[in-house]
Parts: C-alpha cells; sequence; structure tokens
C-alpha cells in the first residue's frame, strides 16, 4: 500500500492547478507563436500576452503598462533593486532594508555593496516586525530605495508596508516590496499601499515554475537588468514565456476569487496545528501571534535538530521544512531566526509548516500526531537534555 | 472551411512537441516540488533536474557542473558577456564581436559601452561570415572576450566558430558563442570547438518557452548576473523551472536522435524554396549558398515593402517573417542585412522563410506559388518600378 502523502511546503512551492495547467496547453501545441511575430500566430500570442497582463495588473490595482513579465519573483526583487540603485547612483547610494528578507532580496544588497552602495539593514522585533519609524530615521538626503518584504517567507510576518509605503512617498523614495509570499493570498493595492515596485512569482499561488512578474509604478525611472530585442515595453528582453504568462493569469484569477475561502480555511487549520503543537513541552511559536500568513506554522523545539525532524516526518510522508527552501542546504542558523533573537540551537530545532488549499483537517491530526512522536522519540536521544 | 495553415517562422519558435509536453506535464501536477526542498517532492524535482543537466550537457560534449539553467537564450548572452566583462574589468575592458550578432549580444554590448568597455564590431562578408584572422587582428592586451554567434538568426550563415575559438584559445581569451540558432540542429561540440561559454534556448527546438541554458567551461571566471539562494551553483538563483528543463532535456534528446534524418530533409526543401523563389525576376538570395542553416531561406525582392508581402502571405494563412521577430517592429532596417552590404531599399523588401521538421513539399509548392502571385500583385502597384 502506498503510504499517503501531506504536502506542507506550500511557501517552498505548490502545485500547479489544474485549471492553470488546461489554460497553459494550447499555447505549447497550437497557439505556440512568438508574440513579437506579425503573423496571424504571433498575433495570438500577442492578445494571450496583453490579456495575461490586464487580469494581473487589474488584481494589484495597477495599469497593465507597468507590469514586466519576468522569469520569477528572484529575477523580479533583482531588476528592482539593482536597476533602480544603477539609474539613481548620481543621486545617491543608499538603500534601506529589513534584516529578514529574502535572499533575492539581501544578497543582491550585499552585491550592491560591493559596488559601492550603503544599506541600512533595519532590524525587527521579537515578532519580526519592522517598525516604519524606524525606516523614517534610517532615511538621508542620499536614499534611494527602500525594500521590505510583504510577508517573511520563514516566520510568515506581515510588515506593516502600508505605512512604509506612506512614509517612502512623503520622502520622495522609490518603495520596493518583495510580495512572493503574499501576492494572490493578501489583498494588495498598488496605490492605497504606495507601493512603487513589487515583486511576485507565479509558482507561489499554484501557477507554473520559471514566470514572475515585477509592477513599475508608472514614471518610476529604471532600466532593464536583460538586454536585447526590447520586449517587455524595453525593460525585459527575451521571447516572452507565453504558455507560463497564460498560467500565470489563470492561477491569478483563481487566486482572486477564492482568497476569503481559503484563507479562512487555512487559518483555521493553521491555528488548530498551531494549538495542538503548542502543547508539547518546550516549544515556541515563531513569528507573529496574529499578524501572519494564513498557512505559516513556525516551530522551534528545545533539544532537536530541525533536520531531523524533517526527514522523520518526510519518512512517514509528511513534506515540511526548516524554513527557507533556498536555505536548506546551509549550515548557517537562519537569518531570520537570528534577527528575532533565537540563539543558534533553538534556530536549528525549527520546523516551518506550510499550509495550501487542499489540507484538510484530517491532514492537521495526522501531522500533528507524527510530530508528537517524532519530538518525544528524538527528545530521548537528544545530547541537550 | 479553414484555410490550412503553413508555419515557416521557425527561428522565431517552435511549436512544442507533444512528447515534451508529456514529459513535462507530471512535473506540474504530480512531481511539483521545490529543487532545494529536502523532502521527497524535492528529491524528485532534484533528481529531474539533475538528469536534465546531464542529458543537456552530453548533447555538447559538456561536464553536467558546466551547465546553468536560465531563463533562456537573452538571459544567458546577458550572463556571460556582462559576467565575464565586471569580473575582468581589473584586466581588461575591450570585448570583441561581430557586426551581425542578435540583439541580445549586440545591445547587451552597447550597454557595456555605455559602462566604460570598448567593444570591436567586426565586419562581415557579402554573406555574412566573420573573417576568423579579423578577429585575430584585432585582439589587444586588453582583450578579455569575444563573442561570436554560431549562425545568424536572419540570413542562417553559419560562422566559423571552431576556426575562432581556436584564436581565442591560443591567445587566453574567453570565446562565447551565441547558439540559439544551431543547438539541437547542427553538431556541437564545446571542447573540439573551443569554446568557453554557449548560450542556448528550449523553443527553438520544439521545448517550451521560458527556459534556456549557458554553458560555463570549468575553470572560467564569472559571477551570476541573477543574485539570491544561490540555486545553479551560486551562478543564477531563483526557484528551477523543473518543468521547463525537462521539457529542455527531452527537445534535446529528441533533436539529437532525429538531427540527422530533419537536417537532411529541411535541406532538401529549402533548396527547392530557394531554386523556385529565385525564378522570380530581380530577387536575391542573402546569406551564404552552401554554409547556412538547414532551415533558412532569405530573399530580397526589388520594389517590394517586405511588410506587405508577410502580410499577405499571412492572409493566405502561410506564417513568414521580415527578418528577427524581435525587431519586426522597427522601421530601421536590419543591422545584419546592413551589415552584408544591402541598401536599405533592398532591405526592406525582405523575407525569410525558416523551415521545421514538419514542413512538407507540398508546402514549399503552395508558398512558392503564393510569393510568385503576391510579389507580381505587389509588384503592379509598387512606386518603385
Amino acid at each position: 500500500m502506498q503510504m499517503k502523502k501531506i504536502y506542507m511546503d506550500h511557501a517552498a512551492t505548490t502545485q500547479t492547478s489544474k485549471e492553470v495547467v488546461e489554460a497553459m496547453q494550447p499555447y505549447f501545441l497550437e497557439k505556440f507563436g512568438n508574440a513579437s511575430s506579425l503573423h496571424s500566430f504571433g498575433r495570438e500570442a500577442k492578445d494571450a500576452l496583453e490579456n495575461s497582463r490586464e487580469i494581473i495588473a487589474k488584481s494589484i490595482g495597477a495599469k497593465p503598462e507597468e507590469i514586466i513579465f519576468t522569469s520569477g519573483g528572484t529575477e523580479s526583487d533583482n531588476m528592482a533593486i539593482k536597476e533602480i540603485a544603477f539609474i539613481n547612483r548620481e543621486k545617491g547610494n543608499h538603500i534601506i532594508t529589513s534584516s529578514i528578507e529574502h535572499h533575492a532580496v539581501s544578497h543582491t544588497c550585499e552585491f550592491l555593496e560591493k559596488m559601492g552602495f550603503k544599506v541600512t539593514y533595519l532590524p525587527v522585533d521579537q515578532y519580526g516586525i519592522v517598525n516604519p519609524a524606524d525606516v523614517e530615521k534610517a532615511i538621508t538626503s542620499k536614499t534611494i530605495l527602500v525594500t521590505v518584504m510583504h510577508a517573511n517567507n520563514e516566520i510568515g510576518t506581515i510588515e506593516p508596508i502600508a505605512e512604509i509605503g506612506k512614509i517612502c512617498k512623503k520622502h520622495k523614495i522609490p518603495f520596493h516590496t518583495d510580495a512572493v509570499q503574499t501576492f494572490g493570498k493578501i489583498p494588495i493595492d498598488v496605490n492605497k499601499m504606495n507601493i512603487d515596485l513589487l515583486s511576485s512569482s507565479a509558482h507561489k499561488l499554484y501557477g507554473p515554475k520559471g514566470v514572475g512578474f515585477l509592477y513599475i509604478r508608472k514614471g518610476t525611472k529604471i532600466g532593464p537588468l536583460i538586454h536585447g530585442g526590447g520586449h517587455e515595453f524595453g525593460l525585459r528582453s527575451g521571447t516572452e514565456n507565453i504558455p507560463g504568462i497564460v498560467g500565470f493569469a489563470k492561477a491569478t484569477e483563481l487566486a482572486v476569487k477564492n482568497m476569503n475561502k481559503e484563507s479562512k480555511n487555512e487559518i483555521m487549520l493553521r491555528d488548530k496545528l498551531i494549538n495542538e503543537v503548542l502543547k508539547i513541552p518546550n516549544t515556541r511559536l515563531n513569528g507573529h501571534p496574529k499578524e501572519r500568513l494564513s498557512g505559516n506554522a513556525h516551530f522551534s523545539f528545545r533539544g532537536i535538530e530541525g533536520e531531523s525532524l524533517i526527514m522523520h516526518l518526510d519518512m512517514q510522508g509528511i513534506a515540511a521544512s526548516t524554513g527557507s527552501a533556498c536555505s536548506t542546504k546551509s549550515l548557517k542558523p537562519s537569518h531570520v531566526l537570528t534577527a528575532i533573537g533565537l540563539d543558534a540551537v533553538t534556530s536549528h530545532g525549527s520546523l516551518r509548516l506550510t499550509l495550501g488549499k487542499d489540507n484538510t483537517e484530517n491532514d492537521i491530526n495526522h501531522v500533528v500526531k507524527a510530530i508528537k512522536e517524532i519530538v518525544e522519540n528524538l527528545r530521548k536521544i537528544s545530547p541537550f537534555k
């Protein structure tokens, strides 16, 4: 008998929806044209491209021409941060970010430091929240960009980006947010929230891997990261990935339509999961108790190696993570957990469970039971006890 | 009755093969993990990634760890050229390229000129061929990169890259080639041809859009264009597009297996097409008569606007192009046609027909007949006659 698999790593990636795969299909096999071609195959592709752009733009209150398709969240972050920095170099060389950004942002900022830029990495409180007042205090006459994520990919904390956006607007500094974990899950209005640049990736919301977008507010001075044939209003060259873009638009439509329902269900399951897991002695919840992603639960278990825990869960068919998928192969403690004040030992005993639309109450019961048993067994052999 | 459509724009993009779509399918719906995740879904994705990398590496005589997956040919070109340039800046600031490169190369070189690099754009002969002796003559003590395409995307001319590679090796200068039009169509051996960096894109060989690779010879000093989680040996961050990469590997397998047969068939059809079209008065073939891509036929018709010609062909269900898909919306004459000595009027009367594996002799007959009629009709109303 095959073991039932339970996937609780939706922050890493999600299953592509059947509806999304179906929407993409004709663009592989029949409507396969290059959107730059003048003939009917090309026009068909171009129509699909512009229709997708409209759907996505509308979902965040943007204009279609403010959406640039990219290969994913990481490319979008790189383009936003580097190209805003380089184009404004004459004006200033100071960037403000937080100390808990995804590596696509933090490593890009570190690269810019090597290129002569100065970066302020703002601290966060014990829940991982950036204080908007700290952003305002950090602004100097040389500040050319503020980049703070919408929600953290490890501990799920949602940042007060509307307040940060307001401050940036007041000081006329472009504000970028990495919304990879929130687009399609939390309502976003780039105007109400005063966001100038926003990164997103399709595969976090049941869309395909290899496609993302960067929202760029009209009037924002920026150049391309990738030069060439001048696609995407001259800002991102390369033949557009039409099947991927069509899939992204379909995933966006579904996400917008089901946002309320899915989010309510996830919160209900997440809170049950959190309540049950916190009954295990010497266990703490990381991240904010309320201001957190609907699907995110992140724990530290004293005296446990997080990796052993996820390996044992995996043996029982449960897919979970210690933190960010990108850094699972690193032995360094997570920079996010360090920033919220965890010591290295506590950090290493961490478990991230991220729920998705198809998880059920049965899944939660099953996972809670498994965690309780594994933690008990691992603690019996732990050198820390 | 629906009009039969004939697609002869394979240099712009190709239909994704059914086998490729089938190979990708499970990676959307079942094996959807993030290749960086430690659990079974992640390992499954990682296995698919590394298996694909091996297939592609083997096809050009490379080692798997020399293949970096990207979002396509344009990104690969950008990474190769910019990152070789930036990392060697202390050593020198001179780049050698040809005057007929794809915009992904030429516009990237122009960007580097703005950043203080010097670029030599080598001339080509009447057929579009770069003289390897010119490459050697252009080399100075400051030269840090030579980048010459394997075959031209407009006129189909195949460049003597093995000879250029030999010269670069002798002078210890990294040699990059844009092989977007040749990978999977002409045998490539990076060692025999002394290639240090090679760009390719899946959608030109019946693979999906949105995925490509950059071959980087072991020992070549290069940094990332896109920073983040450290995927692809730290050289290209961003969650790997597993379905796309699996599709690319399948397309590569099919291309290698069928290369001989498909190329022979295309040459037979192409030569018939060329012979028939050249019977139209005041018509010339652009590009080399022999050293050309098996599927490429490129003509200039005196007294005709290329755009009118392709519009009329399109009305008859025939998809063709005036030149590069990327520059179809520009009114400037093609830099490639200018480089081979065509005047602006002749350039504007151009037609590119690029054949693929599914074109038939009937298609050729149909297209020849259509071109003859349209050219005759357009000439009747031409102001140039």
